[in-house]
């Protein structure tokens, strides 16, 4: 992705914080035109002195939303250092399903104590909405949705959205529910403006309602909330009643993390539970650290395999100068392939049953790539100087290689899947290990027939 | 991502194919019960014959609804393979903008004929789309909005929404333009319900309106819509005339787009056009062998370095056994790094004042992990009865290759990014080749001081 959010400058942050310092009031008046994403780079760099003096100018509902604009564990660090009062007003300011994110980065006792400062409304449906993971459809959820009964006019519909708009998240969708509050169906705004006011909501509503149930994984949902092109999706408990809805902006959050959790994983470590340059260094190190042993462990055979032919080795040494290469040439068709793979799967592109499709199609493209690459080592071989049968060995070696690397990286990602291995194991750093040891004995093991050792 | 849109398994498939073959009215009915993505999974496989069969039952709307659902490159295989008539009556029925990239992808010919046999109000606005390049906020906007002017009462703006509601993408945003088309306001449907009906439009709208040029890239409108949780954001020609907007649904397809081009660009090569399984096999060649050379280029200078230590490795044979370790290990840590900063820099998290703070991040958590693995591997030296000193050179030199690896991978892709260089040269592939040469001179720069040879 080549663009990103705006940011202030530093300079623009400097000049913002000097004016703050003396208290000028045209430090309120600047931070006053700053959309929320800047605000909240601004608050983030203040200490607590300076956020009781901004608070006033700014207003407790832009600096709600320029909370809500921050990743959920910098929210909460940010927020303690406001007064429990002003903490909690920014918490009621905000979207519920937002201030839970919140509330559950805290600590247990700033927690409840926030919480016992808010309004009784707004704290219970906090602590409603705590009861579910954070990653699932329940932990996503508004409860700040409008439904309706079926009996209801269109018009009568109406002015009940009216009195609504202020308070619901989006007032676009209309659920109807039966007497228990089971959702029985959906009219969209759009469907009550054009409608003949003296209708009953149950004669023009849809019936059949797509709904996840609370504990749906997060993307799961998200990708239904996409597939249909909603703008929301009702969210209901075991009895099938509607306790909440995800909305369409949660639809691109969810994506943009789960596509960075993916990116991670296939570069070789374990996602990051929070934005980069927050994260503890002690949780990047333990985030990475156990790939890179359980790598290293993959990897202990190529020391094997390379003492088994130390024989080989001492006698032509100059079969050693090409194994970085070769290694190196097999570890970037197997990165390209994992990669394209396993982002094609995530995406619904590839499934287990496209299998052969894949393997086909992928062992014709490493030949003709490994009979390039060939060429090139073959050249480079002559370059150096070196035996030309040696040349012509390390060639055979690369058309090898390539093709093994190929087949593996197709293979292993659709197989593990299967196997319901969690898809977080393949990564481009495991199959470049999986691929060095066997390729090295391919290799020499091919050196050691046409060279006659 | 661990989650997949709904596909039709093969034997739903295989069955509804069968019916259709028999001529078997169920087959219609069957199909009619699919979403428009099972539906579009299906079309993808029929025949010419088949398809005129389907057509009368399923409607044009659901194919249109279905083809929409398709990757462009692919809608337009399929839409050639109905007659020309109804391959126009299906553009027709599409978003223009959805239309449009789909006749995009037909070949010159084949758009003309099918564009000649569309009504002519429908043509022109593809026609007018075409102009802007696909992967801007012209290229993705659709031109069917809702504007109005001014001097129009809230009861008179509802009774337009009213009449252009079946033919406008969204009509929760209303543009409020000037006589000479001019884009000076916006009113939500929201305000618009909570408003006095008598109130002019002039009085209720919001004058500040976020806007972006034509020619603005997709990902940057992309974004500016995520960030202020809009529905829609609208598009202006260089006069500032109102000519398109771009909706919230478009936003979380441009993101997973972006997602998919960054993550094979991590893996080492280029991004496909188009969807894994449907890009022939001699694009995917092309798009991989190029940053394969490159990278083979780059790495050429390892066996340079192994042939100018040829004596030391001869000497000690054992030297060689622990290369692959420690260049792996050296380009895991790469990997996990450049991933993680390439992706913080994508969504915004890091920019390159950032540079210094990133670095002594990575240099204090490598150390850690430098550590770490050095023990790993005089483990390793040790079970394999190397001579204890040769342990402790390799053991120093996963050290210093981990540090090494960690600086280079942490600072290039910032570096880059500001020296303008596309960031899709920064891949993991890449940052392992690097550090595979300058691993290998250091440690056999230290063999040779600590072994004396």
């Amino acid at each position: 992705m080549r663009l990103q959010t705006t940011h202030l400058a530093e300079h623009q942050l400097r000049e913002l914080r000097r004016l703050l310092a003396n208290h000028n009031g045209s430090a309120g008046m600047a931070a006053a035109s700053l959309t929320p994403h800047e605000l909240a780079d601004l608050l983030v760099t203040l200490q607590p002195a300076e956020l009781v003096q901004l608070e006033p100018v700014i207003g407790v509902e832009r600096l709600a939303d320029a909370v809500a604009e921050l990743d959920p564990a910098e929210a909460a660090r940010l927020i303690v250092r406001f007064s429990r009062a002003h903490a909690a007003d920014i918490l009621e300011e905000m979207e519920p399903d937002d201030a839970t994110d919140v509330v559950e980065e805290l600590g247990d006792e700033d927690a409840q104590r926030i919480l016992a400062e808010m309004e009784d409304d707004e704290a219970r449906e906090i602590r409603e909405l705590m009861v579910y993971p954070p990653e699932t459809a329940g932990g996503r959820m508004t409860p700040d949705f409008v439904s309706i009964s079926p009996d209801v006019t269109v018009a009568g519909a109406m002015r009940l959205i009216r009195a609504q708009a202020a308070d619901a998240e989006t007032i676009y969708y209309i659920y109807v529910t039966d007497r228990i509050g089971r959702l029985i169906g959906v009219v969209s705004l759009r469907d009550l403006v054009a409608a003949d006011p003296l209708r009953r909501i149950g004669d023009i509503m849809r019936h059949q309602v797509l709904r996840v149930p609370a504990a749906t994984d997060q993307e799961e949902a998200a990708r239904l909330l996409l597939d249909h092109d909603f703008l929301a999706l009702p969210v209901v408990d075991a009895e099938g009643r509607l306790i909440g809805m995800i909305t369409a902006d949660d639809v691109a959050d969810v994506i943009e993390e789960e596509a960075t959790e993916d990116i991670e994983r296939l570069g070789g470590s374990q996602p990051l539970d929070e934005p980069y340059l927050t994260a503890p260094l002690s949780q990047i190190f333990r985030k990475r650290v156990v790939w890179l042993m359980v790598l290293f462990l993959a990897g202990t055979y190529t020391s094997a395999v390379l003492q088994l032919f130390s024989d080989t080795l001492s006698q032509v040494v100059a079969l050693s100068f090409f194994i970085p290469l070769l290694i190196g040439t097999g570890g970037n068709v197997g990165s390209q392939i994992v990669t394209t793979v396993v982002r094609a799967m995530a995406v619904g592109d590839v499934a287990f049953r496209d299998l052969w499709r894949v393997l086909t199609r992928e062992i014709i493209v490493s030949l003709c790539v490994g009979i390039v690459m060939a060429t090139a080592i073959f050249i480079r071989s002559e370059t150096m100087a070196v035996d030309a049968t040696i040349g012509i060995v390390v060639a055979l070696a690369a058309i090898v290689i390539v093709v093994w690397a190929a087949a593996v990286a197709a293979v292993l990602p659709l197989i593990l899947r299967r196997l319901r291995v969690d898809p977080a194991v393949v990564s481009a750093p495991l199959i470049t290990t999986l691929v060095d040891g066997t390729g090295l004995l391919l290799y020499l093991s091919l050196a050691r027939v046409v060279l006659d050792l």
